[in-house]
């Protein structure tokens, strides 16, 4: 090459941005790597990792481990017993702008093989969705047999190792680039996320000297936007619930000999279900909205960007009415209550001709950021009284029973609240605009996710800001049959991984 | 024994009334044969008799047939393939009054054993209820023995094979004072009243020569009134239903993600139950009581006359406060509609963070005087459809589901109108009148009963009066395990059948 032609190119690549870079770099690290990057994949993939299975759990821990350990990441398992580990790695950086973790989860749901198209533990490489007609066909010997459109199906292919091997390409092809990571880097990988996460509170309370210096939490889990757009997610909804029972007789009684006289519990609950909501499906218990905090105008903003999927929704679900008469965007933002169960006697081919004695009404009840979890089950408590019933915490005795002439069981769940990091904070806006780099200006910044995950945690309790960074194809089958990764996002997830330990 | 005192003898019993007679000569005659009526009902109990045990069922039919004909009664089975056969017995009288039928069922409610004392056809003898510490004694060998606290134990003491002994000891009695019969006596044993009465209509359409000379039916079922006082009924309550089925999106959805946009069936169901009542109890449906044929001035003494058991039944079953605000007995002369059962999604310990994909309300409907079961059903439809709801019979599809915002599923049951035979036929004030002079003041004179039985194929398609004469003691456990039959109970039947046999 000659010296003008080698000066050209170098001229040319300083005036690309360094977003370019990372682009091309990493599209080019693929294209080199990519039939290693999947085969690896495959590898961590054959390890069973439901939760409970301890020893298979352990031996992913191990793997995770020994693949950080290579990539020069000082590393360790955190261990409380009878219970997964958590992998634990520290790259320290000198001169670093700020501490990033990285938070994975590398357990996955049980799987019923029975419902599965192969082995959740053996995985399939596939010429696209199945749903979409793809076929099984053998996985890659070359770059140039793979494209994006290419799925691997088994169990925790998007949710959740798929983030586990974006993070260690990125970090190879950091290396093999000889780029300049930014930040300190913190790993930490849960093994109990699908299990409720049941130690997580306690893992940070016990090891608080290895997560206190972080300023970012980056949540690498969940898929991407409905829209198949790339999106940020800056909190979740909290989650609490009640159950509540209402009494008839003591007793089921005969309808006939008691019907028209006996009190209907069904009645009487239906009747008090009825009265916490109005006709277009908003809440009307006093001050169930209350304390829900607003959005910044930056949120408002970003919440208007975000694509409507409210038709296409209608139309999968066959829904013709949703609750309320705001977007389903909107609606996410505002807390909820679904009857998520109910029963009385019986129904079908079981029912009987009887006056039951009690009917049972399940509560879910969804909060967002600003709700107290207690708070907002006493004022559904409040309500019901509000609408004449004594509310008592066990089966009325015959006294009290004789003294009310309505009576409510309530059975509080216990829950937690919605978290959510702000956009206006700068360490955000540097990821916002670090991450549209990669993604482009189709990111979404979503508010808020409507499900539930115990970010609190992080948001509250040790009072960092927690964003979710999904990359996982959004008909990626999380939790259910033939689980699977579109290749396209594991190569997304390289390159916003790679951005994000750069900036 | 003098002359004179003979005389003085035969003008005393000219002087007394008939009843005391009847009375008297009854008492005298169980005196001496009480042991030997005791025993014939152990043996009669110890067949078994659940409807579809046809080989036993058979037994008892043969069992009863030859114990008619054994007392001159022409008897004849009435079989229809695969049901058990009708025991139909003819007595013609010379000159006689009218015909009279006695209806009474010989089949019994299965038994589970492991709930009773002892096994329920191995009938046993105690000295009082069970509940009240009563002991097993053994049956009795001399009248001496017997008191009328004693019970007898076993599946159908009470219902309804009590009214058979009592009807063949009546004849006994009658024969052994020959005493006078005044009316053609039909008997009319039924053998699967448990299992529904499914043949009965078609049983009457095919003999209807057999009933059609019938003035009366008595039905001789049942208990006495809840007071401990006797009683004749008049009536029974109609029954009907439907289930109604409300529709979420077209599969369970995550509650979190879904939570406060995708409609909550539960939610509409209680809805729309809500809509059904007031506050007070009432239905609230438009014609639901419209058609209630008015009690006649002889009725509504009646009812006036009836002990009130509201507070002791408030008592036994935990009840502050009643549906509605009239008395029981009155909100028995009115349609019910009862929420037997609702069912949606999960409660307690199955509970999941989902939107159900559908609720469903078994509803149950008792229909009194004047109330067609079907108008009863259509009045339910209009008001679902008042509320906004479009009903449909299958599950909707896809395209209705997109067109309609609310829609229920109605599945409608069958069902049978009420029964009620006026007090003011003459024929009627007859039986009262019969009925006091062994009764006593004390007799109940009962509108209806709460509960339902096909009486509307003898009042409405043979056109027949027809009225239920009980025997049984009110805590006889009808249906339920540890059955008995009160000896007093017994002997007080056998008062009656005689006295309704010689009016």
């Amino acid at each position: 090459m000659r010296i003008s032609t080698l000066l050209s190119l170098v001229l040319l690549a300083t005036t690309l941005s360094y977003a370019q870079d990372i682009n091309q770099l990493t599209d080019e690290y693929i294209q080199e790597n990519g039939v290693q990057i999947i085969q690896d994949f495959k590898t961590l993939l054959e390890i069973p990792n439901v939760a409970y299975d301890l020893p298979s759990i352990n031996k992913n821990a191990d793997y995770i481990k020994s693949e950080l350990e290579k990539r020069g990441i000082e590393s360790k398992l955190l261990r409380m017993i009878g219970t997964p580990p958590i992998v634990y790695g520290y790259y320290p950086v000198k001169g670093a702008r700020r501490t990033l973790a990285f938070y994975v989860h590398y357990d996955g749901q049980p799987a019923d093989k029975t419902n599965w198209t192969n082995d959740p533990w053996d995985p399939k490489y596939y010429s696209k969705a199945l749903y979409e007609g793809g076929e099984e066909i053998g996985f890659p010997n070359s770059s140039e047999e793979i494209n994006e459109e290419h799925r691997i199906y088994a169990r925790s292919a998007g949710d959740d190792k798929a983030p586990i091997i974006t993070i260690l390409s990125a970090l190879d092809m950091i290396k093999a680039n000889k780029l300049k990571i930014s930040s300190n880097l913190v790993f930490f990988f849960e093994g109990q996320e699908e299990a409720g996460s049941m130690q997580l509170q306690q893992y940070l309370a016990d090891n608080r000297n290895l997560v206190d210096e972080i300023d970012l939490w980056l949540f690498c889990d969940g898929p991407i936007h409905q829209s198949k757009k790339p999106q940020l997610v800056f909190g979740v909804r909290g989650v609490t619930g009640m159950e509540i029972t209402t009494y008839g007789p003591n007793r089921p009684l005969h309808s006939g000999h008691y019907g028209n006289w006996a009190p209907v519990p069904g009645q009487l609950l239906s009747e008090l279900i009825a009265s916490m909501k109005d006709d277009e499906g908003n809440v009307v218990i006093k001050g169930f909205y209350d304390d829900v905090e607003p959005l910044s105008d930056l949120e408002k903003e970003a919440l208007a960007n975000i694509p409507l999927v409210d038709e296409d929704l209608k139309k999968e679900l066959g829904i013709n009415d949703p609750e309320g008469r705001e977007s389903y965007n909107e609606r996410l933002l505002r807390p909820s209550l679904t009857i998520k169960g109910l029963s009385s006697g019986n129904t079908g081919k079981l029912a009987r001709n009887v006056v039951p004695a009690t009917a049972i009404a399940s509560i879910g009840m969804r909060l967002v950021k600003g709700c107290d979890p207690e708070k907002q089950k006493d004022l559904v408590e409040a309500h019901i009284r509000s609408q004449g019933f004594h509310i008592v915490r066990e089966d009325p005795d015959h006294e009290t029973r004789m003294k009310y002439p309505k009576i409510a069981k309530v059975t509080r769940s216990g829950g937690y609240p919605a978290a959510r990091t702000s956009m206006d904070l700068p360490i955000i806006q540097d990821v916002i605009t670090r991450s549209r780099e990669v993604a482009g200006d189709d990111l979404i910044l979503l508010p808020t996710l409507g499900g539930s995950l115990p970010l609190y945690l992080f948001t509250d309790e040790l009072k960092k800001p927690a964003i979710i960074v999904p990359i996982a194809n959004h008909d990626n089958n999380q939790h259910a049959a033939d689980e699977n990764m579109r290749i396209g996002n594991l190569w997304y997830g390289i390159k916003l991984m790679s951005a994000l330990m750069t900036f």
